[in-house]
């Protein structure tokens, strides 16, 4: 399908916001029909999320505050990609960091894009396995519980409200169909860290 | 599973963003070893999505350039509620507004929280079936083009990477495990416009 009647292409381009965390540009562009309108989003360095299976099938997870919707969610492991970081050793860091484990095979299904309408964010969507765990080493003003389930488990948390991550729901989908047979992952062996 | 050594409450707030459509604060919190952070987020009043199913089964879809990722997404129609407005009500104005139709029935699914680490969002999940098509009103400056597709196809799209949008992926979760009878969905009649 051709696109040019969606596109909208920069004009102009104004940082807004810098702050410690969030950093804000609002974009003037032109409309599909040649009129103008402002951009206002969030650019983000993008991330990465592990579903990290464990030889017996369940996979690993996280329970972590988060300030901006008041409740402890349950995740799966991610994080945000260091300057020049490649994705996969993002991935390898952040489970280790996270939750202890270290993984001898790596596949990436997919990226995600959370919030298309208000920040550059993506998400790579790794699958770990070959998993052995050793001691985590959470950043500093850190706090998260890690855990594991049942997949089923996993699913039910998914449809009973428990699980509302958009992170998360998007890896049960890619677990539900790998674990099914119906999409396929190509495994390879972890870098050295 | 107790809580207390996850949480961290509120010391302080400031307004650091006032934009035409982001609007962002930063919080001073108390973590849960006593020392103090800050927190930068966005104050969204909240969405819905809607996955609307024909009578065929076929589900209706947009395509949509979205400016922050650069790309044209497909996505289930999704818009943003008015102050005041209530979830159904959003729903069934979105949908006609963005595609045209309107729904019979309608089934709340569940929420979504698309980025539980710098902004308020949630996305109210709607199931709508028993659909009319009659005249889409778009707002001003907004392009996008309505298509269906098959469940088949759509879980195509999310394996293979068409998909990336995290609230389209979570709404197909639903779908799947809905489609399958795995998870049951509550349906009720059209509230009065």
């Amino acid at each position: 399908m051709a696109d040019a009647h969606l596109l909208e292409s920069r004009v102009g381009s104004e940082e807004i916001l810098k702050g410690h965390f969030l950093h804000v540009f609002r974009d003037t562009v032109r409309l599909p029909d040649g009129k103008h309108a402002t951009r206002e989003y969030v650019i983000h360095p993008g991330a990465v999320m592990v579903v990290a299976q464990l030889d017996d099938g369940r996979v690993v997870l996280e329970r972590q505050y988060r300030y901006p919707v008041q409740s402890v969610m349950l995740e799966f492991p991610a994080g945000k990609l260091d300057p020049g970081e490649a994705s996969l050793a993002c991935a390898q860091r952040e489970l280790l960091e996270e939750t202890g484990y270290t993984a001898r095979q790596w596949a990436r299904a997919g990226v995600l894009h959370p919030v298309i309408s208000y920040s550059t964010e993506f998400i790579d969507i790794w699958f770990a396995r070959g998993l052995t765990l050793g001691e985590r080493k959470l950043d500093a003003g850190e706090f998260l519980d890690v855990f594991t389930a049942t997949p089923t488990e996993l699913l039910d948390w998914c449809g009973n409200g428990r699980v509302t991550d958009a992170k998360t729901l998007t890896g049960v989908l890619w677990l539900q169909n790998v674990l099914s047979g119906a999409w396929a992952l190509d495994w390879q062996a972890a870098t050295p860290q």
